[in-house]
């Protein structure tokens, strides 16, 4: 498909958030039709450019001058907005094109997400914008909005606009954006921009994040996903703008219930949840849980700063939510740290004497608007915490004014005194008044309506900081791993058998071509030459089936360890050979690997599988039951960066062994990182192999290395798979 | 400590939610003072009884003919509210005990929770209560609620009167109490009755449990609890109770920061968090993990029916909250069956032609009041689901009326063809009409503000009904078990050496007494007489460190395996003991222990230690590093019924290894629940075992039993620990 040069996001998408000129195609004298709906909230937000309705049927709308045509409109459009049915979307493309318009909304839905017919129409959409060099936000879409106060562009079709603010937000689904928008005024806040994306068949998840990267008027992104189309490139992007202001995805279809339920309509590319976990470790991004929790960091990364540790106070007027709250922080890895006997006196000085005085300080529930104040003012002039939770229990609601003022003005005091690096927030229980906006000196304070959200909050805007301030991670070359080698094992295996697991010897030989420090071993096809095989290794060995097509050897008893001499080898491999001819599988036996026995490490393993969208999955853990049992398994994206490997191993609950267990040596762990690594560049370089099995790996004490004992490796050819790599 | 006769909690607790006559001790003529606002709230709230006010100040207060004393008042009083300071409280008690008054709600603080002089006040005051024969709620309380329409009494100072309902809320913080009770108009949550505990010196969670397990206008019971201070006793009323109607708690405290937080006088009794799960699976309580969980808990569980299975269907109008909803029932394990062909084309006949239909159904967002109507009733109709989760996000705020009248009609319509035993849950994100309340017909529906509650509700539903569904678990006695023998070992250790670990064959007699199958074994003070008994087991042998204070014996290498003949034996007890000499620490080994070797099993482990509040708590995992590292371990309190040893094995997360993973045969479980009765009725009758270890127990193939391969018992006098089991 030929495509039109394009500028870059920053510039092509400028014209959708920047319009002097807006044409709204399909607009329409009904004031229940969307393109009335659409010309209403451009006039009802007050949008500053211009606006030119077009429908060839009328001359006014909405009071408005309509245009019969886009061409009939003087002077030039910026944007265009369209709803109109489907069967008219192209051609008006091509009116966008001829007025040099380079940026469309498409309202319109009855595209791909109808299935059919649909496919195939968005399709030819999608090849004419990229052919006219037109950037189109939708089809299926809901709008988007501006809410810079010198632009006030709400081209959607609900008349609610959101307070402005520095958070940009966009949304796979228009009804979840829709949800956003409007709880946004509840919530205190603030947005820049907001974006539906609809079918995102142009303008995806990953340009908005380039556009608002630059965005002078955005902190924080947030993105409500329910695929990934571009895994590689989002990467790529949101590491980078991830660096300057974070960045919040609640990504929905987790559960293959989700994905049904998301109607996608190329279910072998449903997104593997455990690719999008790694990946967004990978590149830093903030996973939002639940619906709750995205808008709740919404508010509170946008209004306040990380703090700087991890040390909270909590101010409450009532125990039992600062017990939940002091709960909550703990099991986020925050600390509550008694007050000094100092500040303790300090409040005292002027709280009841029945209040707490520890941490959380407890002013109790009839404290005055004057001891709020000056206990606010006190906790957040203190050195000893980080960070300020204000927890609100309504007693009488003649208490609320009173007490919201003395929270105001022992936050201002405080800000005036010390400057405004120590977050706050506030959890505010007071049914009926439930609303309340605490801006205070143009500063907002996230409200929130449990005591368990601030410490969430607290605890991922700390793990966002820790990974800015990580250097970038690095992806080594191996300059030593000979890859055009593996590359033509594998090639010629493919030509020979076609798809299917490589051979012991042709997994040795590819090993070894990259510098993978595989146990080596000798296939013997009788016992004599096992034998034989056996002497010259020296004893003790371990003897195990060689075969292609039996994957798990133990549970056949085909894997025989510790044998000291010629008649225990003799012995495992008649007892291999009649197990498979009892089992009917003797053609299936290419003869059995005869290795020396290792001993003395951390059984780990390393493993690969392609993920259709993310490309190759890499994964750790250790060996034996721990991966498929218990789950304690680490998953990364490949290309792995020395981050990322570092990471791998030291994410597994396991590490622990690794480390140096019960008076065991510490295992050689820059040996299995390096080991990731190199597997890393391996399947970046040769996709013909799809999957491997490195298990176990004998971790050995620390610069001892380590030693693969067992590995199998599959094929198949490139292109019999699909694959949605970064663009190449 | 004497104390005078009681009746059941259900007649001793009757006067505090049925009095006919109330006396307000400490009621004042300032409207600030609670003792003023306490009369408010029961004038307020329209009590249906007799109110009469105590000040000797005062001839009327709002309204109300005072009295001097509680004696000058003609006629019974049958409950007293208590806010006098409290150093006139025990005068007021005697007061009451006088004017033959049971029931006693003491509002005052001012007593344990300030510590020092406040701890011996309340145990004056515990002691004068108990003497009297009056039952007391409080002190440091907020009051009582009985919202039964014949009552209408409103005890506390917050003049806020929830709904009537079928829900029963204790809450041992007054300010959470308090932000539930205000909540519940909102929530359209109908309370039966409500009260504050305090510090709960007299009556307990336990104590309101046993009343409300009897009264017939509760069907669920919410429990916030701070303290599990008679978990034993708790345990036994729950499980009782639990199955008539649920119980749900919110137990705060969590963590040490949340007990310190809770202002524990009593550190040393901080509630351990493994325990209280332990407690509430036996006992079938459903645990709230947020303050959110716990009331929309009390919403679901209380006007809906538990579903009769797991297949939901979800009804939205929009895409992105039926994802987030579908996500949401797959991670609780509920399905989402795709609709039949003909149930699609019933809905298709009538709901736009973009609607999805397979599950979630998606009747767009401009779906009128007859489409949603007749989607319900289709929906609700239809046995291929057990419960509808309806989800609406507002796109007009003019749909909003529409809309629920829609869904009312459908539930309505439904109900009358097929009945109510299907539930129905709402997501209503419409800002602006948050709080419509969905009552139809009589009947409330839950609404919740996020798509992802009401799977969390479902599934939390269905555990509780499994649960009442099981049998009831027996504590088998085990006649064979010897344990006054097992007691008379460890109090002969006790005797002669004080706590400490049993040595090697005090162990040794002590398992085979209660006929626990322990390896058996010989211990050797030198190295041929180690030699010796190895001749006699038979080789291969273990050499194993005896020591009572050396209790890591492969960390220092202490532990040799797979000794194959007399000169390894040699060997490994020098090595032994030289590396004790190397240690300086010759004098802690009391030889070695030569065992036969074990294999063919699965390593498992069970553990002891004692709780100072729960008594002893039993563990359960797989050897090795799995209970430690991976933290795959489960625990149950003591006794453990037949039922509790059978879910302690199956829910380790390494069972698959026990039910004959990759090959391997089955494990003996059956003999695995043995050894864990066992255990418990030892540590039941013998309270001198402060801990015990069994690490590694062998798990041999079906019916082949286990074998303890290495045991330790530590001892402690009694009376030397602070144990609070049940009363005695």
């Amino acid at each position: 498909m030929l495509q039109a040069p394009r500028h870059s996001p920053v510039e092509s998408l400028t014209p959708f958030f920047h319009p002097r000129a807006i044409a709204v195609i399909g607009a329409s004298r009904h004031a229940t039709h969307i393109g009335y709906r659409l010309l209403e909230s451009l006039q009802g937000g007050r949008f500053t450019g211009r606006i030119f309705p077009v429908n060839p049927q009328a001359t006014e709308i909405a009071g408005l001058p309509a245009f019969p045509s886009l061409k009939s409109i003087p002077g030039p459009v910026d944007l265009a907005i369209i709803a109109v049915p489907p069967s008219s979307v192209l051609a008006v493309i091509d009116d966008c094109a001829a007025k040099q318009i380079t940026a469309a909304i498409l309202i319109t839905a009855g595209f791909a997400e109808t299935g059919g017919l649909g496919i195939s129409l968005e399709q030819q959409l999608r090849e004419k914008v990229l052919q006219q060099g037109i950037r189109l936000i939708g089809p299926n879409c809901f709008g988007l909005m501006n809410l810079d106060p010198t632009v006030r562009l709400n081209a959607t079709y609900t008349p609610a606009m959101p307070p402005a603010g520095r958070v940009a937000i966009a949304s796979e689904s228009g009804g979840l954006g829709l949800a956003v928008v409007t709880a946004a005024q509840r919530m205190n806040l603030g947005l820049s921009s907001f974006v539906s994306l609809g079918n995102h068949t142009d303008v995806t998840a990953s340009d908005l994040l380039e556009y608002w990267e630059q965005d002078q008027a955005t902190d924080v992104i947030l993105l409500y996903l329910e695929t990934l189309a571009e895994p590689q490139r989002f990467r790529q992007i949101a590491e980078r703008a991830g660096r300057k202001k974070p960045i919040v995805v609640l990504k929905a279809g987790t559960t293959k219930a989700g994905q049904s339920a998301a109607g996608s309509h190329t279910a072998a590319l449903a997104t593997n949840d455990a690719a999008v976990n790694a990946l967004f470790t990978q590149c830093g991004v903030i996973r939002a849980n639940r619906l709750e929790e995205f808008l709740s960091l919404a508010t509170g990364l946008s209004a306040q700063p990380v703090p700087g540790g991890r040390k909270i106070g909590i101010l409450t007027n009532s125990g039992g939510p600062g017990v939940l709250c002091a709960d909550s922080c703990a099991a986020e890895g925050l600390t509550l740290p008694e007050l000094s006997k100092q500040t303790q006196s300090t409040l005292a000085a002027f709280l009841p004497p029945t209040a707490a005085l520890r941490n959380p300080v407890d002013v109790i529930g009839f404290a005055t608007e004057t001891q709020h104040a000056k206990a606010v003012e006190t906790m957040l002039k203190s050195d000893e915490i980080d960070a300020l939770i204000i927890l609100h229990v309504s007693v009488r609601a003649t208490d609320n004014d009173p007490v919201a003022a003395g929270i105001a003005k022992g936050i201002s005091t405080a800000r005036q005194a010390v400057g405004r690096h120590k977050p706050v927030y506030l959890c505010w229980m007071a049914e009926g008044d439930l609303e309340r906006p605490f801006t205070i000196d143009g500063e907002t304070i996230p409200t929130y309506s449990q005591p368990e959200t601030p410490a969430r909050i607290i605890s991922q805007a700390l793990a966002y900081r820790a990974w800015t301030q990580q250097p970038t991670g690095k992806i080594p070359r191996y300059a030593d791993a000979d890859l055009s080698t593996a590359k033509s094992i594998c090639a010629k295996a493919l030509a020979e058998r076609g798809a299917g697991w490589l051979t012991t010897e042709e997994t040795q030989a590819l090993l070894a071509a990259i510098q993978l420090p595989l146990v080596p071993g000798a296939v013997a096809t009788g016992a004599e030459e096992a034998v034989t095989s056996a002497r010259a290794i020296g004893f003790p060995v371990a003897v195990k089936l060689a075969s292609r097509q039996i994957l798990h050897k133990t549970e056949i008893g085909a894997v025989h360890v510790d044998l000291a001499n010629e008649q225990t080898v003799r012995d495992a491999f008649d007892a291999i050979k009649s197990r498979l001819a009892q089992d009917h599988k003797l053609d299936a036996m290419d003869g059995v690997l005869v290795q020396p026995m290792v001993s003395g490490g951390v059984e780990v393993m390393a493993g690969m599988t392609r993920d259709p969208l993310f490309g190759p999955l890499l994964a750790f853990g250790l060996g034996g039951i721990h991966v498929e049992i218990l789950g304690d398994v680490q998953f990364r994206v490949a290309p792995l960066t020395d981050r990322d490997a570092a990471q791998m191993v030291r994410e597994i609950k396991g590490y622990r062994l690794l480390q140096g267990y019960r008076g065991r040596p510490p295992a050689d762990v820059p040996a299995l990182e390096e080991v990731l690594l190199r597997l890393s560049r391996l399947v970046e370089e040769v996709p013909e192999i799809s999957e491997f099995d490195l298990n176990p790996i004998f971790a050995l004490p620390k610069e001892q290395g380590c030693k693969i004992v067992d590995a199998r490796i599959r094929i198949e050819a490139k292109n019999s798979r699909r694959f949605n790599g970064a663009p190449s």
